[in-house]
């Protein structure tokens, strides 16, 4: 029998899917379930961008660049100058979701065993693509106790040694919805000049800002152009989860032209959802505007309702729509796959990621979840009913 | 200014894309361009697939499950036992097109510094995958005087070391157009069962195999189930190569788990392009009659053309849609870009893809092109025309 390789022994499995299965039996069985596991909204994607796809008259679903068409690129150059981000087309490559734009960003800037810094609890994929590129996560932790605030920069610092390439944050932040204020960003922004890193943001929550707190964005930043790489994405902002249309923007024009080589290699971004994203961009603001609100009331349902429950401690979102939910168990992976498996309040249940995967510290965050508010309120509201209901017949 | 990755220098510039600006500057000079360099063909997608996707109506476009639906996956299936392959939807993951297919398979079954075993000249972006990979290319020399048939076994065996984890062919070959016997491929199952290595077929061209000549699919080789991986692709079957959907296929079922762990951290293959291969599966028979005719004319007239210029030599391909061209230059590198920014019959010109790029040896292929022949006829023989015109005005 062939081996498998030591990158693909350690691949961690997705805290967000790994209970898929038992998800599936529990259906199976006449269940019907809460999906609080994965940021999949509800929302409609914008009837501008699915007729665009519908209208289209393509006979032929052709290649585009690999770096995306011109027009699209000029269009989102467009869409972020609206943001005060001042970048040229020249300065975007289109990539196959923001999980591609990150493999990209890793690729060009790290070889194996180097290290990237990121504040923990992170979005768990950023475990996969380092593992998958042979790379060292270290993580600085920010803890619930802070509302997960920027750690002190000292304690960045301390994590620098030579191997170290770049900075990585999520802003507004999964699984947190940290929101990092102007200077927090000031303050990142000094160490990676100081060190010569990169400072890599997944900015794809940019809209899901709340209580008239305004994004920040490291592109907005005089001085960090060659160190600046934004990822970003239209699945969250347009609910085009299954788009699979990101992209990567520096103006760090090495940098640009290396991610392109990686572009080539895969030759093109997938082209219908091209067509859906251009025309997303011409969304009105009304749209935002109705999906911010309903957020908002989603987030302020779903942390209410937590903090009635005893034991539970819940940091509160500044933005995008995910929260860490701490619990009164020793093992939320056991308790989450229990739930699926054994409970079930008038035959519903739910589904929720545990939150070890968020986290690189071993051990860290094991009595921690991650809920999604993507349901709608009465939804949620029926969900940490079944919360409460599991954790009283678990506990006993 | 923080630095780029030895990886991201190393990683080759695409030898079919490399010229795009060179091209494009061609065509703002108001010239008109033939492009054989990429495989991109002119024929039609199938109007069932095009339709599926206008007459959806799905309104949030979701993430698909990270393998694919297990729908697609139960008709592809269907799709393979009509090729005598016999293999369910749980062999079978679906990726972001066959690029996809083979990062997963590298970043599977190899770690940094391990070898793959690949009869040059190959697919260019092999070398691409590989270097973003960190693995090494060990190239097993096809020539074009033996028209690019299997090199003898025993030059297999002398290139394995502890550090070869896996042979990769393409069958039928990018950019030979050479098709193996079935005895070929029972002599590479022989090896890799001998030598406890994995065999990766990339079939995506299976239905192009010309001149009463049948394919013969690593899957049909019963004793092989736990070293064969297929890589597989709507892109060239259906003229979808904008879709971004292909998938890999194996019934070793450690090694794909292994490759569901890579797809989970990627989320999703794109949703909009699943639904137009699900319904391109039910593309009629006369479809492929239709397209593999075109081929075989559109290859013969291509043959015919280029033999009758002095000092060009061209193998005859038994399938796909490529060929290696020798030419009497000394690098065609030079030669493809110089006619794009120099040379033209009547506002017209060429763009062919230097194939020094699909191959690893350094300094080899450099008087060849690759072709591809995905245009019509008369503009195949304008096209080489050019060429010809081209060679003596180089040569002068």
């Amino acid at each position: 029998m062939p081996t498998i390789s030591k990158k693909g022994q350690l691949m961690p499995a997705s805290p967000i899917r790994k209970l898929v299965p038992y998800a599936e039996e529990a259906v199976k069985k006449g269940k019907s379930i809460y999906y609080l596991n994965i940021g999949q909204p509800d929302i409609k994607t914008p009837e501008i961008a699915l007729q665009a796809v519908k209208n289209s008259n393509i006979d032929i679903i052709a290649y585009s660049r690999s770096e995306g068409s011109e027009l699209y690129r000029q269009k989102i150059s467009k869409y972020y100058s609206k943001h005060n981000i001042d970048v040229t087309h020249n300065d975007i490559v289109v990539t196959t979701g923001g999980s591609e734009a990150l493999l990209f960003a890793f690729g060009s800037i790290m070889d194996i065993d180097d290290e990237i810094i990121i504040p923990e609890p992170f979005y768990a994929n950023y475990n996969g693509f380092s593992t998958a590129s042979g790379v060292k996560v270290v993580p600085v932790i920010s803890k619930i106790e802070n509302n997960f605030a920027l750690p002190p920069i000292e304690e960045f610092e301390k994590l620098i040694t030579p191997k170290t390439k770049a900075i990585l944050i999520c802003n507004p932040g999964n699984p947190t919805g940290y929101l990092y204020s102007k200077e927090e960003i000031q303050k990142l922004a000094a160490i990676v000049k100081k060190h010569d890193l990169f400072l890599i943001a997944d900015e794809v929550y940019r809209e899901f800002a709340y209580d008239g707190n305004t994004h920040y964005s490291i592109m907005q930043e005089t001085g960090l152009e060659d160190h600046a790489i934004m990822i970003d994405s239209v699945s969250k902002r347009y609910s085009m989860c299954g788009a699979r249309v990101g992209c990567l923007v520096s103006k760090n024009k090495t940098l640009i032209q290396t991610v392109l080589k990686f572009a080539q290699a895969r030759l093109s971004p997938p082209t219908l959802a091209q067509i859906a994203s251009e025309a997303a961009l011409e969304t009105p603001q009304s749209y935002f505007d109705d999906v911010i609100e309903e957020y908002v009331e989603r987030r302020n349902t779903l942390i209410s309702e937590l903090q009635k429950i005893d034991g539970v401690r819940v940091a509160k979102p500044k933005g995008a729509f995910y929260c860490i939910v701490e619990l009164p168990v020793k093992n939320s992976d056991d308790f989450a796959q229990w739930i699926l498996e054994y409970f079930d309040v008038n035959g519903e249940t739910i589904m929720v990621a545990p939150a070890g995967g968020f986290y690189s510290t071993p051990g860290v965050g094991l009595n921690q979840i991650r809920i999604a508010y993507v349901l709608k309120k009465e939804s949620l509201i029926k969900a940490v009913n079944i919360l409460k209901e599991a954790l009283k017949a678990y506990n006993n």
